[in-house]
């Protein structure tokens, strides 16, 4: 199917290789494309460019934000957070409306003092976003774990843990839903009611971060054991 | 061993009554013993007054806050988040310096509105306790689920899922986790390090809440796969 990914960070770039991989035609959407393939600054996590990526990765087509937005029958918005509400501005209403959004995005701020949230505990990005864009259907989704584990949970423990998910709309809730299992092999995708309960998930990054460094590695997820 | 736990409610019920079982001298501590054993309002989550709790689990005393903290060997608070710093003072720094302080309270805000946290994101609970009484070793610890599994976790699945644990004094940590593991069988303690990470702890609260609306029930846990 026709996807759209907001943003060419390390996300993005696991979600529409592992996509792409899958057979489906994948379009990143970056706010000037062409300064992002010419940036000859590796990416810190990566350690490569966007470019030297796209080599490998030739598949997926690397436009704005509006095209990719166009593009997708679904669009993923992972961009970081700062940068998502002006992304999704950038992609335009014409382009995301009536469409399902899974919003992807924490609303992290770096800072010398260490990281915390933009945005938190009465209100959270997702909330944000719908606010912002009430005609689409957001899905908070895959923003608890590392991108590798986004897109293969299977690599750990057999893919015996969870993925919660949160939204407004049910119907949009079960497609994704079914998505996250072809796509990438989600089993357990936890519906946890309306966009309310993104504020939980995206707080959930405060202890995922001291998790990812008591264990000295982001190679993990929880599974809600009931 | 005697251990001070601090607050009345289901919670301090819940682990008096199970270090009491397992032999130990439990002293549960409240704001004015005589009145809180005198209300003959049922306790909405235990469907009992105190009265009547005491009456199956007559081995437990209950006393001041300053005689409970002054009993303990440790002492455990299981007050209510708005309750905490007030019991603590009330405790009093003679009987609380130099012992391990295990903080079960979340700093929960309930309105119409719904539940939110009255202290979140760059500061916790734990740190302001911490703060209050710089001579105590706070540990965090058990404010991540429901009552009933945090003194009888191989309830669920045979006990495997995580505990996570922090504070700042790494000998405390090393005491509680042989405490936990002793007192309730606890195989899974995660020590995420200073007590800046039970920002996270308490922060997911705010996903627990929805957890627990979409399980419809609070008889869940996490497990941190990795």
């Amino acid at each position: 199917m026709r996807i759209g990914i907001l943003g060419t960070g390390v996300v993005g770039q696991m979600l529409a290789g592992a996509l792409a991989s899958n057979g489906h035609e994948a379009v990143m959407g970056s706010r000037d494309p062409a300064s992002a393939l010419g940036a000859t600054e590796a990416n810190r996590m990566t350690g490569r460019t966007l470019a030297a990526w796209h080599e490998e990765h030739p598949a997926v087509r690397i436009a704005t934000f509006a095209e990719a937005a166009g593009h997708g029958e679904v669009v993923l918005n992972a961009t970081s957070g700062a940068g998502s509400l002006p992304a999704l501005e950038a992609a335009g209403s014409d382009h995301l409306d009536a469409k399902t959004l899974i919003d992807v995005a924490n609303p992290l701020v770096f800072s010398p003092d260490g990281v915390s949230l933009s945005v938190v505990n009465t209100d959270s990005l997702a909330e944000q976003i719908q606010r912002a864009h009430p005609e689409v259907h957001v899905v908070k989704a895959l923003n608890t774990l590392t991108a590798p584990l986004m897109v293969d949970p299977g690599a750990l423990a057999g893919g015996d843990h969870t993925l919660p998910i949160a939204g407004n709309d049910d119907g949009a809730k079960a497609q994704v839903t079914v998505w996250l299992q072809e796509w990438f092999g989600w089993r357990d995708v936890l519906d946890l009611g309306d966009l309310t309960a993104a504020r939980g998930m995206e707080a959930y990054l405060l202890l995922w971060l001291p998790l990812r460094q008591a264990l000295d590695s982001g190679r993990f997820n929880i599974k809600v054991v009931r």
